[in-house]
Parts: C-alpha cells; structure tokens; sequence
C-alpha cells in the first residue's frame, strides 16, 4: 500500500492526540493523529502472534510510546487511543473471541491490556469499521453524511458508517457484506465460509481465481495460458495485467467482478443507502492511478445505473479509497476520538 | 388488521402525549399516545387522495384535534405530531416527491401543512420506518437494541431501527430490503420495479402468485386448481387455505416463501445485523394465531440457521411482529418522541 499522506510537525496540529492502532496478523501499524485526523507519526512493529497476546499487548504498549515521542508531543497529550482488530471479537466487552488472523488470542481481554501497556483509555473496533471510518472522517468519504467501504481482497471486507454511528450490528457481527447471497441456486459457487452463492465466492481474489480456472479450463484461449505455461501464478495481478495488455478474457473477468460489486453495492444501498460506496484493498486492478482500475470502476458505476431499481432515485456517489494502508490507525484514533467527544453517544 | 392494543385512561397515562399519523392510500389513522407508547384514542379517516393534499392536511388537521378531545386530554398537553408517509419523499426538508400511492400529490410540504392545521410541530417519517420504530419501541422488538421489520404484502416493505436511530438512508431511500437481488442470473424473476432477481420478485404476494400459476401451468395437481375452476381467485390467502387442508403444492409454496425470506434475512444480517428480525403486514400466512403461520415463522428460522455463515455467530431473534394496523400510528408517535426528547440527535 502507498503511504498517501504526510505527516504534519506537531507545532502546526491542532490538540488534542489521539493514537490509533491497526492490528493485523502480519504487522501491527500505529499512528498519532491530531484532531482534524492528520498524522504525526506513525511505527509499525510485527505481530508475531505466536509470541501471544500478552506479549503483543505489551509492544503495542511500547510503540505507542515511542509513536508518541516520534510524534514530538507529550504523552498527556494524548486523549485516548482507538485499537482495530480483526474478529470474531466482542466490541462492547473489548475481548478477542476466536480471531482467525491471530491464533492462539482467544478470549483475551485486548483492549484492557493495550490501555494497561500504553496507559492510555483504549476504544475497541473492528478493523474493517475502524478502516471505514478513516475514509469517512479524513479519506474519500470525507463529504458525505454516509459512507460503505468495501475492501476487496481475499476476502471482501466491509464497514458501514452513518453519521457518526460506526455499525457493529449486534453480537459485533455487522458490515459483513462479503456473505450476502445474490445467487440463492443451488448450484451457485461455494463461498469460503462454506455456503453457496455469497458475492465473497464471485468477487474476492479467490472467487475471481476460481471463475477464471473454470474458463481456462473449458479450453477457452486467452494470454494467460501463456502466462501460466510459463511458470506465472494465476493471481489478480496477473490477470490485470493481461487484461492492461488485451486478452478479452481478462478484461471480461475484471468486468464481471465489476458487475458482481454492483450486485453488492445495491444490496447496501436497499438497506441502508450510504450516500457513499468506497472500494478499497489490494485487488481494485490498480485503483485511480491506473487506466484499468478506472475502466473498473467506471463500469460498477454504470452497472450500479443499469441495475438500481426505479424506486431509489438516487446512484450514491462510488469512488476509491484513498487512505490505501493509513485507512486502518487513521480510523482507529478517529473512533477513539469519537468516543472521547461523544461518550454519551457510544 | 386486529386492533391489538386496548386504550387508557388520561388519568392513568404517563405525560407527555405525542399524536401519531399513518398516511396511508386509502385510509388515514390517527391516534394519542402516551410518554411509554400506550394509545389513549385513534381516529380514522379516509384519505381521499384525489380531493388533493392541501385537503387531506386540513382533515389531518381536524382529525388531530378530535382524537385529542377523544382521549380527553388537552391540546397544549400534547407535545408534538408524527407522520408516517409513503414514498417518494424527502424526509429532511418534510415533502412528498412523486409518492406513488398519493397521485398528484407530487411536491407538497405536507409536514408545514399538517403542522399548521394540527397546530403542533410536526415529525416526518417514512411509513414503513415508522411501522418499525412502533414495534422496536413498545411491539415485539421492544426487548432488543436493533431492529428490523418486513411487512410483507403485494411489496415487501422494511424498516430497520439501530439503537434509536431510525435508518432513513442517503436520499430518505433506506430500508429498501425488498429490492435486493436474491439471483443475479438472467432469467431470474422480474420484479414489479422492472429490475430482476429481487427479494420481491418471490417473497410478496405478487411473488407467490406468480410462482404459483407458473407451477400450475405445468401440469401439477393441486387442490388450488378445484378452487379456481369453482371461481376463486388465486390469492395467498387461498393458497393458505389449501396448504391448511394439507395440498402439497401450497404447502410447498409457503415454505419456499420462508426460504426466500430467510435469505432476505440473512442479508441484512451481512450488513446491519439487527439484533432482532420482525415479520408483519398481511402475508405472513395467518401469523402467530394460526397454526400455518408457526410453521411459516419455524421455517424461516431453521433456514436462516441452515444459511448462516459460520462467521456470523449467532442467529437474531425472528418472530411475528405484534402491532398489527397500529404500529404506524404509534410508531410516527414515537418518532416524533425521540424528537421532542433528542432534538440534538436527529
């Protein structure tokens, strides 16, 4: 991911702090941010999730630290810090449940221990939402009243923010957009979770590698044969790629996946109707800086046209991220700030 | 409709009082309702939408003033009006648009208009927002934090209530469940908006009937076919009917019904998940007094745990919603009591 923003001299920021973390299953990446949401610092450490929860608590509890001093302010400073993690998890209790990404880290009281470590007030978020609202607050979304952020990658990841009320559905579970079925057949393809039909098993990374290994298989010539006979990995990098080149198969490919985020998209726009639908992640075929990713989302808008039922007047306004990796500890301290504005509201 | 609430005493209500309006194509219901959701008196009156909307304001107007006298308590004791209307309309600036069940009444300030002739400030609401704010307040949701509601019927309508916040959307469109695309093939059902593949386009009544003469035309015996060579029209009252008696292919019907709803369901769990799900309006195949109607509810549930995607760990409460033909009324009610209570937060 590119790193889109700069970071300001805490002279010129505007009190008070707050520090957001990002937790993920790799790496662990934190920010101070000041009160319009621009970053002073950041650190990134790993997760090394086999050390255990305890342990990571505890460096997380360093970085801020060391965030903090990177950023030149004091730790007084800082009002509050806001950690997004992966789940299952259950937000209001701040505890992991049993998080896929981070073995071994069940049922731990995560957001207790970080504020123990980094002795700051923690607020606890799902990632995807904690990313959604980094786009909401300072990203793409930042003009609208509304916002869905889908993050397209292995799987599809989701967070929904209305006004300033981040949706964490009941039981923690909400934004899950990845699941929702748009081919009820029996016969519709079988999502990584175990059920049929959902749009994750069409228009993630792995649901894209399927469709395409079925065509390739049924004989159908395209460049990437070549690619593929030539030792390259069937990815959606090496799909984009021969589609920035011309294989129709491509491009047909990169097009359908448009047309199944539009399915998505409308889906959400029946339900809660954002005013705003922002994709993001690593498999947007290049995003806006690349003549693919522009033809990608040209066409989900179009699709999203074509297919939005009379009744919803209005097309929501669909764009890019733009936050790219800062999404995630951006949104996360936004949350935290959040919480340390409105605690009558949270 | 069962009027399912019995009225009390001025002297027994809880101050202060709220007036709920349903708007509705043909008939318009009124009532008092105390600070715990209790109705004191309705009033019904026809609406007569051709006479025009000034008109029916003006009666809207008179209408209020009865049922306070009804509910014998005075005006100035009566804190604020709600009204719920059907769409199109643009909820933040209190117009109807093009609302399709209210011909000509085509950009009218019907909240102004209603305010000025009731005397009372004036709340503005989506009818089916309103019907779900009714029962997450004092119907069957009364115990959850989130909430949903499908009223099904010749459209299946939907509002969906988080916390006390209403889910209004970008454009007053939110809550729009019945147009999710459900089977995004080719030659999936075409809906009554002239899109395919929507929820719709098999779970209302216009849904069922078509569902069931298509099965019919091919041949299948089914005691629906006696029914209507003795002149009966194919309804989904008459398919209960004939599922009661035990014919398979109504039977088959109702339960397919439960199926489509459980994906419904399952789709607002992916975005909003609501803690709990509520069933209303007049399809629900005799609800819960009816032995067809259980079988119905108990269907719809083991499908929505057979669906389940296993990372969404634990099923909303689903069941019949309780209000009947008043959850409008008190729940405009209700909406114009988080108004008058949260001025700030709407």
């Amino acid at each position: 991911m590119p790193e889109t923003r700069s970071f300001i001299h805490a002279k010129q920021a505007k009190p008070p702090f707050f520090v957001g973390i990002d937790l993920g299953g790799t790496n662990i990446k934190m920010g101070v941010v000041d009160d319009l949401g621009r970053p002073l610092s950041w650190v990134t450490i790993p997760t090394e999730v086999e050390k255990g929860a305890e342990d990571a608590s505890r460096r997380m509890g360093e970085a801020v630290h060391r965030a903090i001093a990177k950023a030149g302010i004091e730790h007084k400073a800082v009002a509050r810090a806001g950690l997004g993690s992966p789940g299952q998890m259950d937000i209001p209790a701040g505890m992991l449940l049993i998080p896929t990404n981070l073995k071994g880290w069940n049922y731990f009281p995560i957001r207790d221990r970080v504020s123990h470590h980094s002795g700051l007030p923690v607020s606890f978020e799902n990632d995807a939402n904690a990313a959604a609202y980094g786009e909401f607050w300072v990203g793409s979304g930042r003009d609208f009243e509304s916002m869905i952020l889908f993050t397209l990658g292995t799987g599809i990841g989701c967070g929904i923010i209305i006004g300033d009320t981040v949706i964490q559905g009941a039981h923690s579970n909400g934004g899950e957009v990845g699941h929702i079925v748009i081919d009820f057949n029996e016969n519709a393809q079988m999502c990584g979770c175990g059920q049929r039909g959902h749009l994750e098993a069409y228009a993630s990374a792995t649901g894209i590698i399927r469709r395409t290994q079925e065509i390739l298989r049924a004989g159908r010539p395209s460049s990437l044969s070549q690619r593929m006979a030539a030792g390259d990995e069937l990815t959606p990098k090496l799909i984009a790629e021969e589609a920035e080149r011309g294989d129709d198969l491509s491009l047909e490919i990169v097009f359908e996946t448009a047309r199944y985020m539009a399915i998505g998209t409308l889906d959400t726009l029946c339900t809660v109707h954002p005013a705003a639908v922002m994709l993001g992640g690593a498999m947007t075929f290049g995003g806006a800086e690349k003549e693919l990713g522009r033809r990608f989302l040209a066409r989900v808008r179009e699709e999203v046209d074509r297919l939005m039922p009379p009744g919803l007047c209005k097309t929501p306004h669909i764009d890019f991220a733009s936050l790219g990796g800062d999404a995630g500890y951006i949104g996360a301290a936004g949350i935290a700030r959040l919480d340390y504005l409105k605690p009558a509201l949270r």
